[in-house]
This record gives C-alpha cells, sequence and structure tokens, in this order.
C-alpha cells in the first residue's frame, strides 16, 4: 500500500513508522522544513521525502495530513486537489469541525488520534505511538464507505482504536477532556508560582507529586496550542463557562462549611472518575456480524457513527461489494457477545439486513 | 531512640518503617482501631502496640501524630497532655493553623510532608515513602531549639527534606499547589464524565493520557480530604477567587481571539512549570556554618524560617550546648557554598554570630 504523509514531524512521523513496519506500506513524506524531511527519512519514518505535497500524494492510496492546526486546512486542500479518485485523506487535527468544507468531498475522513507525547519532533516518533489509542473518526453521510473501510482497517493494522463520532460532538468532548484541562494546568502553574514567589522571595520550595501529575500538560508548545484554542473556541468558551458554574457550586458549599454537600461531591468525582477510567477495559471473544449495504457514500459511516455514539467499539471491518458494484456486505468484528447484540439492534434500526456470522 | 507514632495508617506506618529501619528508633504504635494496631505491628511499622495515647507516648522521646485531619488538634492535645517535658511532639496534616493552639507549647511542632500515595492503609506504607519529599515543619518563637533540632535530624535521617515555614504561608501554599488542584481535579471529572455520558448514550469512549494525569487525584478519599477542605477553608477560598479571576482572563483573550495573549499566557506557564518542578535540583557539595546562638526558646526556629523563606534548604544541622547551658553552637550544612553565603547573610541579619566552618 502507499502512504503519503504531509507534516511528519512527532505525529507524522509515528504514523509513517508504524505503517512501514506493521502495514507493510511505502511512505512518501513530505514536510515543508527540509531538515524535517532529511530527519523523518534518517529516522526511517518514511521511504521518500517528496519535496511537494503534489509529489508526496502522487500513487498514494491514503493520505494523512499531519500538518499544525493553523494550516491544516489548506493542507487538506491541497492534498484534496492533487489524490487521486480512489485515495482517502485523513488528518490528525485535534479540532473537526473546521474541516466542514473538506467533509463534503467522498474521500476525506477527518481524524483525530488520543496520542500524543511532551516532546515533539520526528526524532521523538515512534512505532507503539498508537497502541491501544482511540483514534476518532468523522465520517459524513458523503464519505465513501469503500474508503472509510480502508482507512479503518489500516488504523487498526498500527494498533489504534478507530471510534467514528460527528465532528460536533469530536468537537465538545475534546474541549472538556482535552482543551479545558491543559487550561487549568496552565492557570494552576502561574497561580502557584505567584503564590510561591510571593511567599519564597526568590527561590521555590518544592511541590509535591500530586500538582507535577495536574500541571504535566501545563505550557504545551504553544506553537500547536494556540491554534488549538483557538479552532475550537466557541466549544471551549462553553466549557469553560460549565467549569465556572461547577467551580462556584463548590464554593458555595465550603462557604458555608457544608460537609456533607463537600462529601457528596468528592464522592461523586470518585465515581466519575472510575467511570471515566475504567472505560475501554472491556476484553473477551470477538463477535463478527454480517451486513448488507447499498454501494453508496455515507452508509458506513452512518454504521460506524451509530456505534461509536452508542459506545459499541469497532474492532475491525472488512467490506466485500457485490460483483455488479450495486451493494456489498460489510463485516464487522465487535468486542464479545453484548456489543454484537447492541449493534445488531443498532444497525437493524437503521434499516440494514444484519446477522450475527 | 523513642519514637511515638499516634494514628498507623498510610503516613503513621511509613514513619513507623522508616525510624525503625533508617534510625534505629524503638516504636510504639497507637490507633483507635485494634485492627489497624494489628496489622501495623504484623507489617513491621511498629514493635509495639499501645492500647492508648498514653501508653503510647510514655518513655517516648519523639512523637508522631498522625492521625485525620477531624481529631488532629484533640490527639495532639492528649499528646501533650501525657508526653514528657523533653519530647517533641509534631503532626502531619496538609493544614497547620487549626494547630496554633499547641504551638505555643515549646515542645510542639507542626509538620507536613509532602508524601502521599493513591492507596491508604498501613498495608501500603513503606519506609522510602519520604526520600526526597519536601517535610515542612512550622516552628515559632516558642519552640525548643533542642527539641527542634532532634526533629529536624529524624527527618533528615529517614531521607526527607525538612523546610521551615510559618504556618499560615504554608495553608496559603498548599491550598495553591494541593488543595486547589484536588478541588480542580473534581470539578473536570464530574464535567466530563456529564458531556461524555450526553455524547455516548450509556457507555464512556476513552480519554486521553493527559486527561488521566490531571484527575489522578480526583475523589480522594473523602474521610480525609472532606476535613482538609473545611480546615483550610478560607485559604482555599481565596484560591478559588484567584483562579476564578485568572481564568476569566484567559477566558477573554480566547473571547476575542487574541493569538499573541494566549501565546504570551501560555509560554508564561511554561516558564512558571519549569521554575516550579526545576526547583529543589540543586546538589553539589554541602558547606557548613557555624551559628552561636543564645539557649532560649525560638532561636533555631527564628534561622530555620529565615531560612526556609529564603528557599535555603538545611540539609543537616547538630546543636552543641555550652557547659553552663547558657548558650550553644548550631552547626547548619547547606547545599553548596551560595546557599551557605546567603545563610550566612540572614544569620547575620538575625544578629547572631556565624562563621563558615
Amino acid at each position: 500500500m502507499n502512504v503519503a504523509v504531509l507534516g511528519v514531524g512527532l505525529i507524522g512521523g509515528s504514523i509513517g513508522l508504524a505503517v512501514r513496519q506493521r502495514a507493510g506500506a511505502r511512505v512518501s513524506g513530505y514536510d515543508p522544513d527540509e531538515h524535517v524531511r532529511a530527519q523523518a527519512l534518517a529516522h526511517g519514518a518514511i521511504d521518500v521525502a517528496a519535496s511537494s505535497v503534489a509529489e508526496a500524494v502522487d500513487g498514494a492510496e491514503v493520505v494523512f495530513v499531519a500538518a499544525p492546526v493553523g494550516v491544516l486546512a489548506e493542507t487538506v486542500r491541497a492534498a484534496l486537489d492533487c489524490a487521486a479518485a480512489d485515495c482517502v485523506i485523513s488528518d490528525v487535527g485535534s479540532t473537526k469541525r473546521m474541516l466542514a468544507h473538506a467533509s463534503a468531498d467522498e474521500r476525506f475522513v477527518g481524524g483525530h488520534p488520543l496520542a500524543g507525547a511532551e516532546t515533539a519532533g520526528v526524532e521523538h516518533a515512534r512505532a507503539e505511538l498508537f497502541d491501544g489509542a482511540v483514534w476518532y473518526l468523522t465520517p459524513t453521510s458523503a464519505t465513501s464507505g469503500v474508503l472509510y473501510e480502508r482507512l479503518h482497517r489500516l488504523l487498526t493494522s498500527i494498533g489504534a482504536q478507530p471510534t467514528a463520532i460527528d465532528a460536533e460532538t469530536h468537537d465538545r468532548l475534546l474541549a472538556s477532556v482535552s482543551h479545558l484541562p491543559h487550561v487549568l494546568a496552565n492557570v494552576l502553574v502561574a497561580q502557584a508560582a505567584s503564590t510561591l514567589g510571593e511567599a519564597a522571595d526568590g527561590r521555590v520550595p518544592a511541590v509535591g507529586p500530586s500538582f507535577r501529575d495536574a500541571t504535566r500538560v501545563a505550557g504545551a508548545n504553544s506553537a500547536i496550542w494556540t491554534d488549538i484554542y483557538l479552532a475550537n473556541r466557541d466549544a471551549l468558551l462553553a466549557a469553560i463557562d460549565e467549569h465556572s458554574r461547577r467551580v462556584g457550586e463548590v464554593r458555595a458549599a465550603l462557604e458555608r462549611g457544608d460537609a456533607q454537600a463537600v462529601t457528596a461531591w468528592n464522592e461523586a468525582a470518585r465515581g466519575d472518575r472510575e467511570k471515566l477510567l475504567g472505560a475501554g477495559l472491556t476484553g473477551g471473544a470477538v463477535a463478527e456480524l454480517r451486513v448488507s449495504v447499498p454501494n453508496r457514500p455515507g452508509v458506513l459511516a452512518q454504521i460506524a457513527l451509530a456505534l461509536g455514539g452508542a459506545g459499541v467499539n469497532i474492532r475491525d471491518m472488512a467490506l466485500s461489494p457485490s460483483e455488479d458494484n450495486s451493494q456489498g456486505v460489510a463485516a464487522l468484528w465487535l468486542d464479545g457477545e453484548r456489543d454484537a447484540a447492541r449493534a445488531g439492534e443498532l444497525i437493524a434500526e437503521l434499516g440494514f439486513p444484519v446477522a450475527q456470522a
């Protein structure tokens, strides 16, 4: 398989390494920075360093755009302009609504792997970066099923867990679980530095391990994060307002010395954390469903979104078109019988014939 | 040395293990829960399980009160009532002003080790818990120098870094670097669970590693934390208000799409985090100062507070009284020449003769 990667930093470089090592792909990489291209080549992240988007995309069956958010939309547009009709183009940006224009093209599927590291740069890229990581995909009613399946299978083969979600929900979720935590980490360190500075006359006493963890993402790479904050501005503002409302509630309970309310709030948080972090610990045997689907854009996206929205993970999928290409059978592998049963119900509700294999 | 530990959970049990293994102390332990006493004995955290505070404290040269914040003040009072005149009593509570009444006694030095674990209970206690950890001490003008030195040396011998600080500053600092981060972690998980719950119809998609780190302390043991929040309520309310003010500033910059302000804010946070977490990475040779001090309460406390306030770490100390007991010489070991020079200045400013050894 021929894969193009546009932007070969930490994420793009790791995609290159992963698809080369685990999917036997041949990777053509482009980066506007010649030095980065050379590094990516030396690091084994790409087979060929292309000198333009067009050159990288030429002959590719899958294109990953791993450019910074600030130039993401234009790079996706450039890739769509020169990619072949049967090429699937995806990206790895942290906000997804901004690529709505591209989503009208049946070849484009927005993407966002929940993976990263404290250290940027292709020299830190590694094939294992996506092992077990949720990789959000935002197919739409325009998305080609064949191309979506190709992308899904490739991501599965490099160890990721593709999960379909609509772009608006994605951005709202990410504002809550990523962008807001980054904002709060920044606010925490600034406030602590100010308080400690007043107290400690120049030098600063050590802080505990919980503070270290809580602020690990503080001051994340500005070149990336200013763009992310602004690209997801409206969802982030809403998340901040919700945060302020919740902080106000706790403040009121503390001010009136209401031990019972404080305890109830803390216990609820404990339960929420267990629910959040225990999620994904499914396991068990894989169950297979077979679905008859008409061969038109958006069908697989519709199914993937319905399952993703219900929290049903599609571990793998395969699409077999009928001979006359008018319809096909999608095989879906799910995590255990309960998920398979739930998926069967959801797919039946969508009106497609479905059976367990 | 005979040490008493009152309350033998994670912290008390770890103190017991550490002073037994590293300082050769004989440890008498008391806990209101008979089962916990038996566990502490079986775990090797104490030599003897006492059946009352008086029995545990009898003959002790150092007493650590490691009771929950809710019963801390009364346990400290009970220990002071039955401890000998030359016994030093300390505690490990997360807030310090609440023990102001005890601080009028020359035998009492408030304490707070910045160490802990996600898992409570003596079965998780370990001698290494305090290795390299800052251990705040809050001596006052009433504190006996001899007793302060004994406590300081014992803490140093178990690997901790005793740091003097006044109680009010301590509580304000802890509100910023610990209690507020705990509040925000709770608020974050509650908000994320709510957002994800709306989005995911029952089950919850996985969240990224940054969220996991940012919320590690969410829903911490309510039996401990409700008391901590309420005991430090006024400082915590002030920290929350400062937090809200800072969040409001970022919100305004985001709302007006001010990329420059967002970047500057993020870069400042990066600098603050480096400053905060890089602190304590001193190292280098140890320098020794010798200070002539009058033999009266509060002197060593005064010196320790001045150095602690300036961020100068006292790695170890030893106090040698003169023969007529009217004055003495305190030897202080400091981290390198620069700290020694700064300490010398500060001590001279206090009016005590000081020289580098």
